[in-house]
């Protein structure tokens, strides 16, 4: 209640352009209830910016006919995924449409200048395809923590090298327009919150399972990064005091437990020791084992593949049962390259989160997969590069 | 990024005048960054609503002397604090300074048409000792979840009777003025930021330890509420899952392990075993044993009390280091009853969430004990009523 939620006019109106398409004037004003002078105004400002374009004439609502405005179909955003292990980049138009996808294999730990010289050659051949001449903002999310006001990696554990590289400044310069920086897991729960299962949602908790484990944390419809840009690094609570050590150098952390590097350490030690089929023939066939394997097996009904997976999900969802009596959302998503797991890991987390939070806070409470998958990351880039070009047309 | 925290000019006016005392309307204009003319009207318009008033000349500047401004001396707010087993009641005048306090033993489980009676009765004294005509707003904390929007309690456990229970609406007729309601941890959180060791603090965790456990969550400058209300609801985290059974029906919860009722019960089966001279003697000399006891004990170098403590500064810590990896505050806060168990319950918290939780998030991270004590609550409520009340001058 100490706080009015106040964006400014035409923030609003570039938004509500950039999710929803062709609108009228007249519903415009209606829906942002702005009087129609305030309206027309930032309308004929925000056109000469560049910013929105008429787009013809609304169907009639009785009286004089309103004439449709859009968000220029000239602006350009480019969006950019980091994973532990991959590059993902998407070219988008004003609607976050993507003109050009690419998606490659790439190490992280290779550091800051082989990563970003990379994206540049790929948004080099994205301009090459035609997708874009000039960009209008760029945004970037790299797999740890970020000081979001700075633009800048902070001390991120599995990025060696990137330990306040001026990501922004040297994305920014690149291309000529402004750029942001944020955690990984942040953006896929802005994407999920822009185009999945969270649409709208103001209060609720994506949960990233791949390589590592993270939580993005989105409460009163925005992203609550911490005081120092770590707030969802959930990998790293202890479940088990003797568990096996993490590479963080405690013992019993959650991903030490359950984690994509975790699950194919499990499935090898299960295939060595004989106690399953499914992942012995596979391991046979190839050189190791991964998280899609026992996914497989899983869906084979190899006892020992859902067990594990039973067991990471029982897990998390300790974890999630804490977090939901703190933090009492209205949604709990799970995203991430585990999420390919699907059903057998979410009713286990679901198992616990129901029996184990406050009755209270679980009565109404979904907990869902992931509507973007893979493409979570590269919608929630593009959304923050938007709102950046807004905000910085004000 | 998303959101501009812009409130009203009026509410902060009339909270720079309630925190700080009598301004210039000059010192007002610059600090608030309002124009001259805007801050005049406002001024204007305030002085007519009875909500501030003129205080005199101030201090030359150089100029012309700007005339000092201060809130209403004639203001008045209630703040109510209900534990489970205590009610607090400050009325304070518009600098939320106390005029009359009162505290008295009370069982919340009587049921609400008790407990508010008493209330009421309780304010009543206080305007027959003089320290009200009418009241501007009422302010109160109880010991359970909240509806904030709807100002009714909502499935509290330990209050039967209240659920659903029109406190807010009950109070506000009673006393012809705008009235609050809020769970008793989050006006704790409130009274922390506003006059103790929080003071101007936007992002901490305000961790009550006394009959039961709960937290108040303060992010991003406002208190976090959840979708149910519920959110900071720490008390039913599993911490060990073959722990005692909680009233709540789950096994091993963090307050069937620590607070004052499971630290009552682990000090009475050791001085029943023979296992603490101190606490031996103090059972010889009373009925039962509290956590009183226990702090005592530790004092004089018990070392079962000692334990004890310890061993819930261990539960507690390590229910705080996950806290810390999810939410990422900069500040701790430990009150409530059992504060008083003071650092040697302290020092195991600490060291427990230094050690736990990720680097990054402790590298600055203070954890404190609460410096109002049990003024914490009225405190809270205080300004609740008071920011109402400025909102609803509007």
């Amino acid at each position: 209640m100490h706080v009015l939620f106040a964006d400014a006019p035409h923030l609003r109106i570039l938004r509500l352009l950039r999710d929803e398409g062709p609108v009228s004037r007249a519903e415009l004003g209606d829906r942002l209830e702005l009087t129609r002078p305030r309206l027309l105004a930032e309308v004929e400002r925000l056109v000469a910016a560049g910013l929105i374009a008429e787009a013809g004439m609304a169907a009639s609502r009785g009286g004089r006919r309103s004439t449709l405005v859009e968000i220029s179909p000239r602006l350009r955003f480019a969006a950019v995924d980091l994973g532990a292990s991959s590059i993902d980049i998407e070219v988008t138009n004003g609607r976050l449409e993507p003109l050009a996808a690419y998606r490659e294999p790439a190490d992280i730990r290779t550091g800051p200048k082989v990563i970003l010289q990379r994206v540049n050659e790929l948004l080099s051949k994205a301009r090459t395809d035609g997708a874009y001449e000039r960009l209008d903002a760029v945004g970037i999310g790299v797999p740890g923590p970020v000081s979001f006001r700075d633009g800048v990696p902070v001390s991120p554990p599995i990025m060696p090298g990137w330990d306040r590289y001026p990501v922004r400044e040297l994305l920014a310069r690149e291309h000529g327009c402004p750029a942001v920086v944020d955690n990984d897991v942040n953006i896929m729960a802005i994407g999920e919150r822009h185009g999945g299962v969270a649409h709208s949602v103001d209060d609720f908790l994506f949960v990233k399972i791949g390589t590592g484990i993270g939580c993005g944390i989105h409460l009163a419809g925005t992203v609550y990064r911490g005081v120092d840009g770590c707030a969802g690094d959930i990998g790293h609570i202890q479940v088990d005091a003797s568990g096996p050590v993490c590479s963080c150098g405690n013992t019993g952390c959650l991903e030490a437990l359950f984690s994509g590097a975790a699950l194919a350490r499990d499935a090898l030690a299960a295939a060595r020791a004989g106690d399953s089929p499914a992942l012995a023939e596979r391991l046979a066939a190839s050189d190791g084992l991964s998280a899609k394997d026992v996914a497989d097996g899983a869906a084979e009904g190899d006892v020992t593949c859902i067990r594990l997976i039973r067991e990471g999900g029982r897990r998390v969802g300790g974890v999630l049962a804490t977090l939901v009596s703190f933090a009492n959302p209205s949604m709990i998503v799970i995203g991430g390259g585990l999420a390919q797991l699907g059903h057998v890991l979410l009713a286990e987390i679901r198992s616990v989160v129901y029996r184990r939070s406050l009755p209270l806070a679980t009565g109404n409470l979904p907990v869902v997969l992931s509507e973007l998958e893979g493409r979570a990351g590269v919608t929630g880039a593009a959304v923050l590069a938007s709102d950046m070009a807004f905000e910085q047309a004000s």
